[in-house]
């Protein structure tokens, strides 16, 4: 595997260097210098029906070093650039807030910073990774992951096989980087992947040994996931086919995480190619399951003004205009209610592993 | 260990049966129902210099069922100690959230509900852990986790043992329970533990193997540590006299954190002495490192009036009293500067484990 890290670190060390030799060739061409990057605004992003997932279009501007406008964002882009080079070149990976810190300094013979806070940093590194087509992994730089996941497979990280079977009742604390240069996926023997929003409901699953039972994997993002658990799932289903069921609470929060989950969010739009999973089910909760498993009014809860406001929204996206979404939203304004996992175990602790996954999944009653 | 936690959970069970017998004994025997709580008010808590942590003290005040302000409360106590025990006899572990739902309904023939939010149910369970002196673990009740570990030594959890020098670029995702019934330590061959703030430093000690280099345990809370990772790190000092070294930012939450590994936190003083870890040092960032390792003042981040208040109280507790931590305040005052640990990055993206690292351990420059 290491080889394959080194000829995917040569490619991505090549394409940055691409863009120095271009504004090298600029200038001794007597040219003004310029770089040309994809607009990353609202206007330009939208929900690709062939990829089925949000995207950027093919919008671009230059950024210009004589104009004055661009000029301290053109040095600071070059910076990073380099930055970013010399990580993958002493084979370190680094969070965005370290290279923000490696490259602070005060230009010599002024009182100039070449930058002020992180929020001057991290767009240039949103701007090198959409315009080079590259994930901030292959880049070299660490996003934060807080997931954790078990089932039947192996992981090869580096000299290391880990046998995601035997985690005891903690699991495999996810990397950020899962690219396939890094993290193989080994003797996997499941038939779907169990994508549950909260960390203590993962646990009730893994308590119950429910991933052996039913030949699943399980992972948690911790609420949000982060790039790392969803570039997983999705590597996961492409290279083995798995479906995706996703188990969220029944409130505009977690049909939303399901959404980014499954097409991805706006503001990683660049690479949601990469990181959503279009393949993904909605297994639950909803508000048609506390009628169906006879949920007790008192565990579940009074929708707020905000939680409306969301649900209005998202009624308007795109990808919630199938029919049973609109149903289910429209089902949750009508009841005014929401419902939480855990509001689950008013039925018994075992409800949600022993008999509502087990039903679901028999009955194939899932949101699109 | 199987039989261990079957006779951990007897004693447990036996304890909470009490509570319920003595109250069933004052009914029979024509007593006014009452049981007897610790109270957990600020008045009643202390540092106490003999454990070196802080503590609850033994004030105790009476719950009544006849008081009409005790009614509601003595009948919810009671549901959640026969909840518990229900909980253990299912072998089942389950979240504070559960619990509560699980609780929750209309009381027949009223409009009144056992509990109207969790806000209830919490302070409850606190009740029983601090009268009955169990850990909330020992009750199996789960808190969030989210840390990670990875070192020389292997953990025994069920029937799997997890070698956490295999972990890849990952870690071992540490579960709830850390309790010596669940989980053993075994084959630690390591001189110290490194209790580190951050995730994305933890990342870069986990890359670099430093643990593997300087034998050491490496772990992080990602930012406040929740109880299982404080006590793990307990376990890990008290039953095989590893000494303790954290790393955290220099400011005043990065040593805040610091002090509830060390001594604990006020809002769980009654379980304090089986969570914190009084051996524990400070080996960093402080402002006087600033000098010594040269670090440019552009990485530096001036204090803001929320740090400098926080400064100020900080600088009264007894725990802080030791004259190195008051120096170390007025210097930070005086400076007017805060640290980040990703700001060593500015000095080479391995200054901090290949140089600052060792440099602070050979020098023995720790806080107390």
């Amino acid at each position: 595997m290491a080889g394959d890290v080194k000829s995917k670190d040569k490619e991505v060390v090549k394409k940055l260097e691409g863009l120095g030799k271009e504004v090298l060739g600029q200038i001794e061409a007597g040219k003004e210098p310029s770089i040309e990057l994809p607009v990353r605004t609202l206007g330009n992003i939208f929900f690709d029906k062939k990829s089925k997932t949000i995207k950027l279009g093919d919008k671009t501007s230059q950024r210009q070093f004589l104009n004055i406008a661009h000029t301290r964002k053109f040095m600071q882009t070059t910076l990073v650039a380099s930055e970013i080079r010399k990580i993958i070149q002493e084979e370190a990976t680094t969070s965005i807030r370290d290279l923000y810190y490696a490259l602070k300094h005060t230009i010599a013979d002024t009182t100039e910073n070449t930058f002020e806070d992180q929020g001057e940093s991290d767009p240039l590194i949103e701007d090198i990774e959409s315009s080079l087509d590259l994930l901030r992994e292959e880049l070299h730089l660490a996003a934060s992951s807080k997931g954790v996941i078990v089932g039947n497979m192996k992981i090869k990280d580096g000299k290391d096989t880990i046998d995601l079977t035997r985690m005891g009742s903690g699991g495999w604390g996810i990397p950020s980087n899962v690219e396939p240069e890094r993290i193989e996926i080994k003797d996997l023997d499941a038939e779907y992947i169990l994508f549950i929003e909260k960390d203590a409901v993962w646990k009730r699953f893994n308590e119950d040994a429910f991933w052996k039972k039913n030949k699943c994997i399980i992972i948690t993002g911790r609420g949000q996931p982060s790039r790392a658990e969803r570039r997983l799932v999705q590597r996961l289903n492409n290279e083995y086919n798995l479906p995706v069921l996703a188990l969220m609470d029944a409130d505009p929060w977690g049909m939303y995480i399901y959404s980014v989950i499954k097409q991805g969010s706006i503001s990683l739009s660049y690479s949601e190619e990469k990181l959503a999973t279009p393949d993904t089910k909605y297994l639950g909760l909803t508000v048609k399951d506390v009628e169906t498993f006879k949920i007790p009014k008192e565990v579940t809860i009074k929708l707020n003004q905000l939680d409306v406001k969301r649900l209005n929204e998202m009624k308007g996206y795109e990808w919630f205009k199938a029919k049973e979404w609109q149903a289910e939203f429209a089902l949750m304004k009508e009841k005014a209610i929401k419902l939480e996992l855990e509001a689950l175990s008013k039925k018994g602790i075992r409800f949600i592993t022993e008999t509502y996954l087990p039903e679901k999944i028999k009955s194939k009653d899932f949101l699109p």
